[in-house]
């Protein structure tokens, strides 16, 4: 491993010191030389045009920046850090466009692209969750994938509003017709809240995803659950998509679609640490909103949870091991 | 069903659009001619005369409306519409008076006695805890009903401050010796947090309430507890009271006295879920008090709560079904 | 005047009671049979994607409504009540679309046109400067009007992030370009803060704008700056514009792109007031950001400037008066 | 002077160490026998009962204690340190009563009579406006006094909400009534915002009470308006009474009744300096309502403000010196 | 039990009202001449010179104070109140030394010696965890104690910054090492978080202290993880650590150090209830931050979690009695 | 100028986009080849172990650099664009020790040294006034220099808590007893509060410091007091240190020791402009303290500030020019 992907040191600066960077990794733009030789970029994505209902997702990435700098090396539980499995940085964010929703999208799509040639696997912090689809256009465009996916809500909506249909609601409607992910390997778990309708969740279980619903979670627990996502998966390519809202809104207030009842971060690292080996291509963390949010806490949950993650993509697939 | 009494519809007034009403129901007075079509009429009560320590629930009203925009009108586990099965509007607050506390109590019967001369029932919002003798005053002046009270304390006290008899500590006690609530069909659960003494205890004890302290709750779980909710109350006329501080104060911390150590908002939904078919003739939901809360996450809570009940009132009496 | 068009009294209703309107006016949608009788119109237009920094006027109507419940009917410099002089109510939110920014600004249009046709004039709460264009198509289609224009930045940018049009920064651009405004009617007071250029500020006066740097603003004072905006739209049709970033941002937190070194409220007030008697066709309020606002301050300064400006709607043109 | 009446000295607690009493004073309840050579009491009236909009001044006496830890012994433009000339103590808070609007107000009055038995001058530190009627009760007994009122509203209401004759909008009608305070020795400075009507300025103009309107602060500035003040209240029995709303609402944004376009803290400053030598009797700062202020800036203010109005009351009357 | 150890009733001074010392209790500092009959104090040390993240525990005594007037006196579930037991008070805070490491820390040693000296047990509220340092200086110079530590960090690392050997990371290193305390008899409950390397652990392993990591616990549950500790610490003389970074930060936000993950404040008071007999010779709740909290709740359960202890102090050793 | 040293363009990163640096400026770190170019370094310093009173300036630079992402890079008032004039660059934080005060210094002065050996001219961020000594430190070793300091405290103090001579209320006392300041050419404005006693105050005036009360500030205005700060300085060499609290706390809560009553950021702007053509040889903004500050305000008047002071440094000594 080269130094040049190294969190910065405690000595002399102690964790509220310097820049905040995602986990205090050095900051290397992808035209920096060194960037060739990165296997994993945490990337933002600052990215709110897809929000329906309360703003401010943009201001995710630089939150979670900044909650960052509590995470250490090394992971307990797996016994490994990542930073010594792969060559990490904090690229900065992707372009964006928040005067054109499309144009941003295509933007982020080129950027994510641009990473995939150079061979550097993606962990986004958003943004909204529609950024999950200009991702999922990059990675996946040579077929469909496979998605473990955290969130209280399926995202499978067709439109709102009238006829639109590129929304934080829509994403993955819009990313299976468009053939980037595969319905029979998602699995969306903590499915829960209010509706306007039973049409999302009828569409996507007629295509074959896998919802588990919050009182399935509840009955069979984070272990089964997980099982699941393994069996719905399998070997093949997968992404990771894990909306905060997935969490229950007293750890994670600080989102714009908040629905009570759900898991705890606990219950989150669990079924996370239990996904180690699966094969993931690229992951995201969405739906933070700072504004939303009194005490940085939910940036505090997705920083921790971008850590769990980024521990799976570096061990990388095949590997298994329990959780202690 | 009418449509003078749907939510407002997502298009073209997204959930942050439009004058804040419960649920973006339509804003129906009693003085409207619609009223008389109305079954159960949400309500606000903005009063908090009846406060012994932190102040401002006369602000919950407001709040709670702010913070039901996010309600939609399915519940997926119930698998109804309570906009289908019953005329619903936002009938605005009752009269109050801040500068008299029993006249304000008298306002606020005046104004519910009204609404069941109207045939409706109300779903009301608080406002303190006291605000629940002045409706029962309305509601049950025929004959005690019982009532399922989910809460921290008991309530059950006789006086504060040297032989005053009316505050949030004491509406049990008092609706009892009116005759408006026969003890031994009421359930309190949650009861938890230091004391003064054992004395309101013991004189709930001794006239027959069923009290599940949290330490029962937590031994016997949600199930149990509500199995044991609904042979208490029966089926006869039953209220049903939910102080929001009954909810551990990490989710509700927008309340004037939080005792820590409580149940979760999922485990009260599952409890309220369990109460379908139980013949409610009103309900309250208490002790939002907006300034000690810092995202509006209490009355998220307190929100969804209210929909959660509702479902249970417009589905009404005699409806049995397990939650899933 | 009718009783239809009164805020509601104190009693029994306090100022925290009660669902929240624009000063507590009566809701009166458009399609409500009273609307054709309305001379002036509180409407909020609950849009923000013109921002091109920090998010959240999509939320600022809603919180102006609440803190305008402070606001009581009379207006003690200029002796009188609006509400006597003009029928007034709150008609609720304009359409607008989170989702496509153009068809966003087509239905704010298209519901300010229907006003224009009715014979009401719109005082609008935003939202973010980019809906006084699509106010101005309806308003100004005939021909192009003046403009009071209160804000710490020009809003004459001619395009954001690589060519595109519209932006909170580009409003007045497009406005004089379409017809919609005359540049030598407009008077822009308090321009301030650190610029990307000169380019806005040369584009302005090569056309005839008169921009009152807040230097201008210090030396001469409120009464030289307000005699000088009369002068500058004199009797003919004109539109008043305030930015809430035009104020200290000590005063209005709340907002996008807060500039340090403003004026106060008092100035503020005190320039609304030297404008009694102006033409004014129509004005908003913008930028109201509650997100970044901890204590609903920034609503509260911009329910005062809607009360003054609708004083000034009500007071009608020709009226003049000193301040005392 | 003895050392029993001296602030707590910075060495070994610092500022931000101990239990926060009013500037750091010993606490010598009344019944403490150290009492009775008390001059001046530092006293809370925790009430709030007053109210008629947003609640919580019943939590402004603790918080003020928490902020005055910053105050320190010696005030550099009288070149004075209050307790060198009097014994001063935190003497804790009066008795109250939030389950009865009149029993509170007796027991205010009550502990106010007995200080005043003893020889002990009070400033309080409240609570809502109404608070200085009971505590006028105590200390006016025996024949009207001259008032110098700080505040944006006259508090000269008749009733509220229906006949109601005692709010914090009432305190000094009732005053006046109860021959309490002699209105032609009553002036109020900073007087402003909209208005139900102009009965109260109406009936205090009538009997005497000097008003000084903001716009008249503003334009002969605070030295102008003070030697007015000190015409107004001669050589007699004068009660200080400072409302915190007085103070433009951007310093004190934690109150009820917030009106824009107030004087500045240094404004305040200076006008209280410049009654030195007045015969004040007792005074009160009222209306902080920490729930409503983000950074307890509010508290902060009225803690500077009692340490100026402290000076006052130990320098005693007759003395006078310019402002530097 | 003498009346001068008792908190302070309600009756007139409710729960807001009065100066905010730890449960009510009378202030007597130790130059006091009740002292002599204190059994056990409740004191602060606002000390935060051990931080090595986010700063703000000398803030904290404050704080704890001001949220435990909630606190009343009587323990249901052990069915005793403390006040009966012990004769308690507020002594005031400690000596510190906020320019002075070492003073600091010598200061706090010096006045913990003292009231050992005179027999009193104390409750300390800090300040950062450093702080058990100096205390068990003073408690444990003639012999190690045993501990019961709650904490998701170790507090084992030998150095930070590059070779300073005294931070908040460190104290329970240097106690081991001064032979403060026995390692044998230390147990860690909660250890969780991502970590710089597993050299505390080792050390601590290696020493022989029993550390319950987060899994542990979650695996085996409140009544067994007491169970070990029971067996751990024994009969002898033991002290007890509560850091509130223990407990998941979504109910203990305002800390410096906050890992996601762990347990409730339920399961806690589970925990601390099941200590009933074990012989502790004082105590400390440390690591409240109150500029990092929003709404108070870290200190409200730090409040509840010192009543919990105070109880185990006030009933003695070899007490034992299920939990309810 | 190189385009190695300019701020990051809006497209395609919108100013909340991205890593936050100092004004958007790349991060060019002592050691990078880069370096060796630059003339004028921002430069945080997160250290507050000089605080005596509320904690947090550890963590002002963090929030400085993300509040400055505003500033844009022409100043309209000067004519100027610094970033034309000299190449400039964040180059992150001086090293610091929170566990040792002197280490820090030590660190803080090796750092600074280290630039001035290289010919850059530091702007640093603080952290608390203390930070200024190991500044000057490093600067002034060659001899005494001057300095214009904006301050509502003259941090002339001997001692604190017992004889510690190192806090941030003794930096100027040390730094010109050290023969880095003379006395003779300091000037200090905004100077006001309560005081411990006059000995700061009259230990300045003895040794030459012309102190400018706010009082005198308020009477003659900002032109004439920075025409007398001009007169003060002169010529030479000089260092300009800006405490965030000279300015009103309600501009600037975020800090630890707020005086009411102080001059605004217009005011404050206008200084600073008044000084273009000193010769400055560095310049610091400290005491902001974002753990009290609710909606960053304080950083944002801090940032604006940090870009008045760098067009003073960028334009050079000699240069005059009115204030437009």
């Amino acid at each position: 491993m080269s130094n040049d992907f190294q969190p910065l040191g405690l000595n002399p600066w102690p964790r509220f010191a310097s820049i905040a960077t995602f986990m205090r990794l050095p900051h290397i733009p992808l035209d920096d030389p060194r960037a060739k030789d990165l296997d994993i970029a945490l990337v933002g994505v600052p990215f709110d045009q897809g929000v329906t209902n309360r703003t401010g997702p943009r201001h995710g990435p630089r939150q979670i920046r900044e909650q960052s700098s509590i995470i250490r090396r090394f992971h307990r539980v797996h016994n490994l850090s990542p930073f010594e499995h792969a060559n990490c940085a904090d690229i900065g964010d992707t372009p964006v466009n928040p005067a054109d929703l499309h144009d941003a999208m295509d933007r982020i799509t080129g950027h994510i692209a641009k990473m995939k040639a150079m061979g550097i696997r993606p962990l986004s912090a958003g943004g909204d969750h529609l950024i999950s689809l200009p991702i999922l256009r990059a990675l996946a465009k040579d077929g469909p994938v496979g998605m473990v996916h955290f969130d209280s809500h399926t995202d499978l909506y067709d439109e709102y509003f009238g006829g639109f249909k590129y929304t934080h609601g829509t994403p993955f409607r819009r990313a299976i017709e468009e053939g980037l992910l595969d319905p029979k390997r998602i699995i969306q778990i903590g499915i829960r809240g209010t509706m306007y309708s039973s049409d999302d969740h009828q569409w996507g279980l007629d295509n074959g995803v896998r919802m588990v619903f919050i009182e399935e979670f509840f009955e069979k627990g984070a272990d089964a659950v997980i099982k699941e996502a393994r069996r719905v998966v399998g070997d093949g390519k997968t992404y990771l998509s894990f909306d905060v809202d997935g969490v229950d809104p007293t750890y994670t207030p600080g989102t714009g679609t908040p629905e009570i009842g759900g898991y705890t971060p606990a219950d989150a690292q669990r079924m996370l640490r239990g996904l180690l080996g699966v094969n993931f291509i690229g992951a995201d963390v969405v739906e933070v909103s700072p504004p939303f949010d009194a005490t940085g806490g939910t940036a505090l949950v997705a920083a921790n949870l971008m850590f769990e993650i980024l521990c799976l993509m570096a061990a990388g697939p095949g590997k298994r091991k329990a959780v202690r």
